[in-house]
């Protein structure tokens, strides 16, 4: 099944459908798609801060009001609770469950955060003829941890993560500008062509995801990666949490051409 | 006195030893200025994503960190209780008092917001030969309420308060191509040329700040205003609340071309 060419409101019917449970990478060519956080409003406040303060690996799409589980400004009808194809539950930063609906998990002081994907760029980048090896290869996006420090912000602190795509020399400067033009997921690179740099050792050995084929001529290129919240809440072992599971994102019904600012 | 041409630190320095307690209009050319709202920590959640709800009228700059004193990011060494030249004392909605240091004022669980000010943008407008009519005048903008609705958030809901500058017509597109590119101090206009489409009578009567002249041949252009965030504060009646009074406003060191995303 070509996922790519289906609207977002198609595939987020397979997913409420069960019929969706893996990986979005490559799905609905054109539409941001989003990382979630949902965490107690006591927590609430210092992770917004945490976002503004990291714009780059944190850029928040839509922030629901307390107890509110209506996606209102990304999607028509969305619901928190059902459309994501999977989901972790944590306790005190601890993975307890991977579920495909969490509606039994939701509570009245619950907060969510829809923060920008770089799964959302790609098909710009496919689009200007830009090579996306892990959508060649069928597999999910390498990502990395790295010595980045983020500014801290209450109860939160930690490092970027970077998502890594092999890009062929002579289109390097081109997916830098395909990118940059779209800050709100992400946007420009944060490290071209020097992994140790940013204190990765194996490009070959990702921390989250696949790792995937680089070829003679290519130079490994890092975005900075909507895993980054997810790692800083966990290092701050809140008592509940609940995050999409790596590379199973929201899509939304918003155009990426859309998003800029 | 020509503050114009002076460094930031230099104007600081003379708001603290008291010698500038008026506003601050055209000072410090090329440095963004910046507008104040202080919120107990229960209000913070609330108005942060009622600022990221609302970008346009509401660009945050730096938020401090619950019971933070220090500004860090916009200025080195800034102190938000004494680098404004003078502030608003509001309890349950209602102006108390106004001052020039609020460090008698200060509690642990206070949260400063900094946010974007059109000052910023007028050495910019100069730069590219597009008169600012209240600089010439020596006056404060004149500020206007709308019937434009934002977007609520939590306990805060509001219009948009707009400032006004009459443009001469051939240079209102100069204008608003020299503002959209600083988003973060409020960015292009919201309405030009038709003040009654977003509900304003009469243009010699502004509901904040001082009228201006208005020259034949000129259009009245219209631009979102750091006094909304304050407006939408004051109608939620917090018990208490600390901002900038208006035109009073805190310079970073912050260059506007440094502020562009």
């Amino acid at each position: 099944m070509d996922y790519s060419e289906m609207h977002p409101q198609q595939v987020k019917e397979l997913i409420r459908e069960g019929k969706i449970d893996f990986q979005t990478s490559g799905m609905c060519n054109g539409y941001a798609q989003a990382n979630l956080c949902i965490l107690p409003e006591d927590y609430a406040f210092d992770f917004l801060l945490f976002c503004m303060r990291n714009p780059k690996p944190c850029p928040i799409l839509e922030v629901g009001d307390v107890g509110s589980k209506e996606i209102k400004t990304m999607a028509s009808h969305g619901d928190i609770c059902k459309d994501f194809p999977k989901y972790r539950i944590w306790e005190n930063g601890i993975l307890k469950e991977e579920v495909t609906d969490i509606s039994d998990y939701w509570r009245n002081d619950l907060v969510y955060f829809l923060i920008g994907c770089s799964f959302s760029f790609e098909s710009e980048m496919l689009e200007a003829e830009i090579p996306v090896r892990h959508i060649q290869e069928g597999k999910n996006v390498p990502m990395f941890n790295t010595n980045i420090k983020l500014q801290p912000a209450g109860k939160f602190h930690g490092n970027m993560v970077v998502s890594m795509r092999p890009i062929p020399n002579d289109l390097v400067v081109k997916s830098v500008n395909v990118t940059a033009a779209m800050p709100r997921v992400h946007g420009a690179p944060v490290q071209i062509g020097n992994p140790e740099a940013i204190g990765i050792s194996d490009i070959m050995k990702p921390d989250y995801g696949d790792s995937v084929t680089v070829n003679e001529g290519e130079i490994p290129v890092f975005w900075a990666c909507g895993v980054t919240p997810q790692n800083a809440v966990m290092q701050s072992k809140p008592p509940f949490a609940i995050t999409h599971a790596p590379g199973h994102m929201f899509i939304t019904d918003v155009k990426n051409v859309n998003l800029k600012y």
